[in-house]
């Protein structure tokens, strides 16, 4: 493995200089050759599928898994818009001369080798080579078990292209060795790797963070929260409230609990309690909430749990500081809302909740790159240093200062 | 400990929303009150000057070690400048409106709270704490033990001026158990603690980055190369080693290993050798280099040594290319140079090379925040994410996107 990855770090020497042209046709054309494979790679998936239909894996898990023509087409069709974002290497980030004469420019460029962990859907493998590669860095993938023959298929395809225009096959690369043991050693190689990626459950992401001596920038959970204040408009406040919570309960963006300024609980909770039931919500509440309607009762643990399901905790407060609080107690930092009409309540709330996203009068759905028009992304970070929120494709790069003379000396 | 990082983490919330004007306002009176107390602060740090003293400490150590007036002025005036720094935090880094309206914003915040581990230099813990104040954020400092005297001391005069502030005095700490079972406790603290700065010798640098959970910003070793190229101007060729050598060897931006193109190397290495040898500096060299020059010869444990210390490598090499394979072998990714009139050349040099800074035609030794014209700064970083060279104030800044609506949903 240490030699393998040795030969990675190498490679990402010639990949981080090739040049924008030339990384856009190599996509272009992996894009065509994904559709020029597709039956292989859909039967190379029904092997997935069918083991996994064996190993009792859930309809949700099974349909993350599945490819067909149109999710192949998706696939191909994704690596074609990453060749048309703008070109993420050679940016210059700022620039300046000094008193002496020296001209320095801090200019983008790429990380180098980048450690990707994932589960479950195939597209991620094509979806982050191709932000990879088009970021000028080298990847090694570790995708899931349940998907293997997929990623396989799916690699060679992307490989191949590469070889065909005689650049190193190793700079789309899944781990050599895809056993527990293989990813211990892959998040301790800091000589070679330059970042590791890890999106998955709670254990991968604990483990990864506990035991890499590689930078990690984390996929974590989003525990997200909605605070109704006082000067809300109710309408806005009630439309906004449904959609975080019901429009797709299973991702890391969605509400898992209201909190609702208590001089408004009794106008706005009925009205609420309405709609979410007529959504298919469950909800449980706090003391306060369940003088208003008939509710569950919310406890510590509801507070502390991710749902990723149509499940709501609701929270009558004082006022927004214990809607601040509450949300330092329990939020992961991902995405928090504020719905007032009241700006110097808003701007409270948005500078001291410390989240990677903090909204005022909209839902807390949009963290996402594509919402935020970022283009395709890595994921959602959860880190508070390099990347934060939205990864996109710039958040695939770190920089290098470059100081130009005219023979200086101290 | 676990307590005490629970209330640093609830005091940064307080400290990273107060306004650059009563941060300027409270550094200056801390500059003024490090004055006022000078007697006392000399007198502290004699006691660890005599304990030093009884240890057997190196002269050099001492000498890092000692306070008087004029040093402790020097101190004052740091802080001082630090307060004239433009305002860190709050500046919009990015801005744009969505398609659907939401207004996105980009904007640096503080980190939160920030452990330093550091040794010997009291000046260090004046200076981290006013570069962590001025960005908001609290800190944590863990100074050596063999200057705990003065540490306290200057740390208690800081604090003071917080409380005469009515801000909390915790926002400058020193880490209450310093012993090592407390440092490794602190860089566990994920929970609490946004971000370990280790300064310090290479089995702390190691300790810290195996063993913390925290995200960890290293200041490592600096194993610097100059590259003299075939079409290099031979007198600032010349200057310039002279200078990355020796005007201060023991800094981690001076170079240690020289190399030279092989057709320049008749000409060039005699004077090298005269200049080197007129300067007191030991050198070692390649096979190649020695049929010129009467010098010892270098091995491979000596280019994989941060020397540190008035001694020099120097390699002949076929080309550029070889000079970047040499130093992506060896370089330690601080800072590279290139002597060349060819800017082709040296582009390929600038382009290729993996480090924070890569020079042209200049010394190595600018690699520091005041050179940059960056102000007072943190160290110089060797990570490759977050902050990387010069570590200044912005750098103790990170981001959350402040997201204004109308009303949006998905």
């Amino acid at each position: 493995m240490t030699q393998f990855l040795e030969e990675s770090k190498k490679i990402s020497r010639e990949i981080s200089t090739l040049s924008g042209e030339v990384k856009n046709k190599v996509l272009n054309e992996m894009a065509d050759a994904l559709m020029d494979h597709c039956d292989f790679i859909v039967s190379c998936n029904a092997k997935d599928m069918s083991e996994g239909k064996l190993n009792n894996l859930s309809d949700a898990l099974l349909d993350r898994l599945y490819l067909d023509g149109d999710r192949v087409k998706g696939m191909a069709d994704a690596i074609r818009e990453i060749a048309t974002l703008k070109e993420p290497v050679g940016r210059t980030l700022d620039g300046w001369v000094t008193e002496n004469g020296l001209n320095i420019q801090k200019v983008s460029i790429p990380i180098g080798v980048i450690g990707i962990i994932y589960e479950s859907r195939p597209n991620v493998t094509s979806d982050t080579a191709a932000l990879c590669f088009k970021s000028g860095n080298v990847c090694v993938l570790k995708g899931g078990k349940e998907a293997e023959h997929s990623n396989n298929a799916i690699a060679n395809v992307l490989r191949h292209v590469l070889a065909k225009n005689k650049l190193p096959e190793q700079a789309i690369a899944l781990l050599p060795d895809s056993s527990r043991e293989g990813v211990a050693n892959l998040i301790k190689q800091d000589k070679y790797v330059d970042l590791i990626v890890p999106r998955g459950g709670a254990a991968l992401i604990k483990y990864v963070s506990e035991n890499a001596t590689v930078p990690v920038v984390k996929h974590d959970k989003g525990l997200c929260h909605i605070y109704i204040d006082k000067d809300a408009n109710h309408k806005k406040a009630i439309q906004i409230a449904i959609n975080a919570k019901v429009q797709r309960p299973g991702v890391c963006n969605a509400m898992e609990t209201l909190l609702v300024h208590k001089e408004v609980a009794a106008y706005i909770l009925p009205p609420l309690y309405e709609a979410f039931i007529a959504a298919g919500t469950e909800l449980k509440g706090c003391e306060v909430t369940r003088e208003y309607i008939e509710i569950d009762c919310a406890t510590h643990e509801d507070y502390d749990t991710e749902y990723l399901a149509n499940i709501l905790n609701i929270k009558v407060v004082k006022n927004v500081e214990e809607a601040i609080l509450h949300i330092g107690k329990y939020g992961s930092g991902h995405s928090e809302a504020i719905i007032s009409e009241n700006y110097s309540i808003v701007n409270k709330f948005l500078n001291e909740v410390d989240a990677a996203c903090v909204y005022a009068n909209a839902s807390t759905r949009f963290t996402d790159g594509g919402a935020f028009g970022l283009g395709a992304e890595v994921g959602i970070s959860t880190n508070k240093l390099h990347s934060r929120g939205p990864m996109g494709i710039n958040d695939l790069t770190t920089f290098k200062y470059k100081i130009y003379g005219q023979g200086q000396i101290r």
